[in-house]
C-alpha cells in the first residue's frame, strides 16, 4: 500500500504523442509488458540516464542516438528484463527490437530509442518482442498513456502517472508524464524510468536542459534505499504542437512550461517514494543552515541512507540520537555539534548539539506516528539548503527483495 | 545465532591486568552493567576512537587524557547508555563517574579512561553508576575477562573475546581482547568497544602505532549496516610486565607481538560480523586488480553496504547482477566493465562484463546457501586489492533495530 498515493485514473493526452502496448511474455504470460509510444515529426526529446558503469545496453544505445543530432521518431519500453550485463549480444538485443518498431512505423532503425526494466543480467527474448510489435504498433493510441503506465510498471503496486495545464502565450500546453519504480531509487536514476510528454514547442536545446535540471530537482532528490540500477532513464519529449515560435531557455513561456514540467516529475518521483518497496511512511529531510548545497546534501543523504533511523522510523521510535549519528558521520568537514539544530515537524528536538530544554519523548512520538512528517536539521554554519525525500525500513522491504527472483 | 561463533568459555589472564564488575541498574535491572579494568604501574595505553562528529563525552575525555603524557591507570566501561548528544552534563557525567573509579583506586583523575556504550542521547545515571564503582573494585581480579565481556554487551548475542600467546625473545607473550559491537558497524569505529591486553613490554609510541594500524585491518574492515557510531573506542594496554627491555616497532619481537594482537583483533572484528544483528550468513568480500586500494575499498564497501545485495543473500539467491549494480555505482571513475570479472567462491561468474559461458544458476545458488562464501571482484584495471567483511540483510535486522527501544 503506498503512503497517501493512489494511482491515477485518467492522463491528458499529449497532442503529437500516441501509445500502444503489447504482451510478449517476457517474464510473466498474462501481462502487457511492451509499450510503443510513437511522435509526430517535429518532435524534440531529451533525456538523462543513469551514472552506473554497469549502464545497461539499452542505456547505451539511447546515448548514441540522442548524441546525433537525428530526430527520434518513437519509443519501445518493455518490462521484465533489465537487458544489463549483456554484452555484445544484449547491445544486438535492443538494436533488433527497436529495428522491430522503426519497420513497424515506418522509420530509419536509429531514431527509436530503446528502454528495458527487470532482472539483470539475462538476455532478452528477442523473437517474442520482435513478435509483438505488430500488435503494440496496432494499439497506438492518443489516450493509450494510463494502459502504457501499467506496462512499464515492476515491483510497482500502483501505475504512476500525472498530468499539468499551463496557459503559455502561445496556447494552453499539456503535460503528462508516466514513472515506474519502487526499489533501488536514488540519485544518479536509480531502476526507474520516467517518460514526459508536452506539446510545448521548446526546442531540443531547451528540452534537453530542462529535463537535466528538472531531474536534478525531482527523481535525484528521491531515495529508498540508495542503491543505482543500472537503467534508469528519463525523458522529456516536445511534439511542438502548440505555437508557432519555438520557445528556447530565454523565451517568456519557458519559465511556466518548466514549472508545470517539474509539478510532473516531483509529483512522480514522490509517488515512487510513496510505492517504495515496503514503504510505511513518506519521510521530508531538510538540511538547512549549510556552507553550500553540496555539504547539505551529504547530510540529508546520510539520514535518508541509514538503516537505523529508518528502521526506527518504520517502528514510530522517535529516536533522535540515530538522527544525530547520521549527520555526525556524514563526513561535514570541521562540523561543530554545538551548532546543530533537530527537529520533527515544528517540534525542537536538538539545541546546541543537546536535547532542547522542551522536548519530550511524546511530542517526538507524536510526529514519527505519522504517516508523513518532515526530519528538520540545521547545521549552523552558513545559508545553504536541501530537500531530500525518503521513507522508511520496513520487514516488507526484506521481503520483497529476498524473494524478488524466487 | 551467530553465524559459526561459540562465545568462548576461557580467556587468559594477561598479568598486570585486572577486571571487576558490578551492577549500576543503568538501563535494565539484575544485570552486571560496570565494567573497570585496573592497570598496573607502568602500562602503556594506546586507543583510536569513532570519526563520528557527534562523538560521545567519554570519547572526547579519552582522546583529551590519552593526548597527555599521564600514564593511565584504569578504565571504566558502562553499557545501556552512550552519554552521547548529552552536551555539558554528559561531558561531567563522564568525568564525575571516572572520578569515582578514580577514588576508588588511589589514582588522579585524568588517569582514568571512560566508554560509554547504549542509548544515544540520555543523561548518565551517575549517582547509581558511583554507587556501583566500589563493588567493581572489590571485584577486581586477574580472571574478570569473561565477567568483563559480558558486562559490555548490549545487543550482542554472544559475548566476543580472543587470546593468543607468542614466544618472544624475551619470554612468553599474552594477549586477550573483548569487544561488544552487533549493529552500526562500519569503518571509523562503529558501536564497537573492544579492549586488547597484552603483558609484552611495548613503548607508548609502539602501543598507539599498533593498535592504530591493527584496526585498519580488522574492525575498520568490518561492515553491517554501514552506520558508524559516536561511541567507538579501540583501546590496547601493554602492561610491560614480560622481559626488561622496552619494545619499539624496531625491534625483533614487534613484528610477534603484532601478528598476536592483530589475530585477537581480527577474530573478534569477525565475531562482531558474525553475530551482526539478524546476520545469517558471514560474507567475505576480496577486491582485486584495482588501480589502488583506495579504489578496491569503495567496490568493497559499495557492494557490502548495498541492502538489495545483502537481502539477495539473506535468500540465498546468487542475484549477481545486484552485484555488477554495485560494483557499477560505486562511483570508479573511467571504469570499463569489460574488464570486471565476479566470483562466488570458486565459481566464475562474469567475465568481460557478462556471464561467463560456464556459468549456471545453480552452481551460484550452491554458493550463497552456505552459511560463508566469498565474493570476488577483478576490476581488470591494476593489482591492488583489499577484503571486507560483512552479513546479510534479514527480517531480524529490522525487528531488533526496530524495536531497539520499545
Amino acid at each position: 500500500m503506498p503512503v497517501n498515493y493512489a494511482e491515477p485514473t485518467s492522463l491528458l493526452p499529449v497532442p503529437g504523442v500516441r501509445l500502444g502496448v503489447a504482451e510478449a511474455a517476457i517474464k510473466k504470460p498474462g501481462r502487457k509488458d511492451l509499450l510503443v509510444i510513437a511522435l509526430d515529426e517535429g518532435t524534440r526529446v531529451g533525456g538523462v540516464f543513469t551514472q552506473n558503469a554497469f549502464a545497461a545496453a539499452p542505456v547505451q544505445l539511447c546515448r548514441e542516438r540522442l548524441a546525433t543530432a537525428r530526430p527520434i521518431g518513437a519509443l519501445l519500453v518493455n518490462s521484465g528484463n533489465a537487458n544489463a550485463a549483456t554484452g555484445a549480444e544484449g547491445l544486438a538485443a535492443a538494436g533488433a527490437t527497436s529495428a522491430a518498431v522503426a519497420a513497424a512505423l515506418g522509420l530509419a532503425a536509429d531514431r527509436v530509442l530503446p528502454f528495458s526494466t527487470g532482472v539483470i543480467g539475462q538476455q532478452l527474448p528477442v523473437s517474442r518482442m520482435v513478435a509483438a510489435v505488430p500488435a503494440a504498433a496496432a494499439d497506438l493510441k492518443a489516450d493509450g498513456w494510463l494502459a502504457a503506465m501499467r506496462a512499464i510498471m515492476t515491483t510497482d503496486t500502483v501505475g504512476k502517472g500525472a498530468s499539468r495545464t499551463v496557459q503559455t502565450s502561445q496556447g494552453l500546453v499539456t503535460v503528462t508524464g508516466i514513472a515506474k519504480g519502487v526499489g533501488m531509487i536514488h540519485p544518479n536514476m536509480a531502476t526507474m524510468l520516467a517518460y514526459i510528454g508536452t506539446d510545448a514547442r521548446l526546442t531540443a536545446a531547451a528540452t534537453q536542459a530542462l529535463i537535466a535540471d528538472v531531474a536534478d530537482r525531482s527523481f535525484n532528490c528521491v531515495t529508498v534505499d540508495g542503491d543505482t540500477s543500472t537503467n534508469d532513464s528519463c525523458v522529456l519529449f516536445a511534439t511542438a504542437k502548440v505555437g508557432v515560435w519555438d520557445v528556447d531557455d530565454q523565451h517568456e513561456d519557458y519559465p511556466l512550461i518548466a514549472a508545470a514540467v517539474e509539478s510532473v516529475c516531483r509529483e512522480l518521483a514522490h509517488a515512487i517514494v510513496r510505492d517504495g518497496e515496503g514503504a510505511t511512511k513518506f519521510i521530508t529531510i531538510k538540511v538547512g543552515d549549510a556552507r553550500d548545497a553540496a555539504e547539505a546534501r551529504l547530510v540529508a543523504l546520510s539520514i535518508a541512507h541509514s538503516p537505523l533511523v529508518k528502521t526506527a522510523m518504520f517502528a514510530s521510535d522517535a529516536n533522535w540520537g540515530r538522527l544525530a549519528m547520521a549527520i555526525g558521520k556524514a563526513g561535514v568537514h570541521g562540523l561543530d555539534v554545538a551548532g546543530v539544530t533537530i527537529a520533527l515537524d515544528e517540534v525542537p528536538v536538538i539545541e546546541a548539539g543537546q536535547p532542547h530544554p522542551s522536548y519530550r519523548e511524546s511530542l517526538g512520538a507524536a510526529v514519527v506516528a505519522k504517516p508523513e512528517f518532515t526530519i528538520g536539521v540545521g547545521l549552523g554554519r552558513g545559508t545553504a539548503e536541501t530537500t531530500v525525500w525518503t521513507c522508511d525500513f520496513s520487514y516488507d522491504y526484506v521481503k520483497i527483495n529476498a524473494e524478488y527472483r524466487t
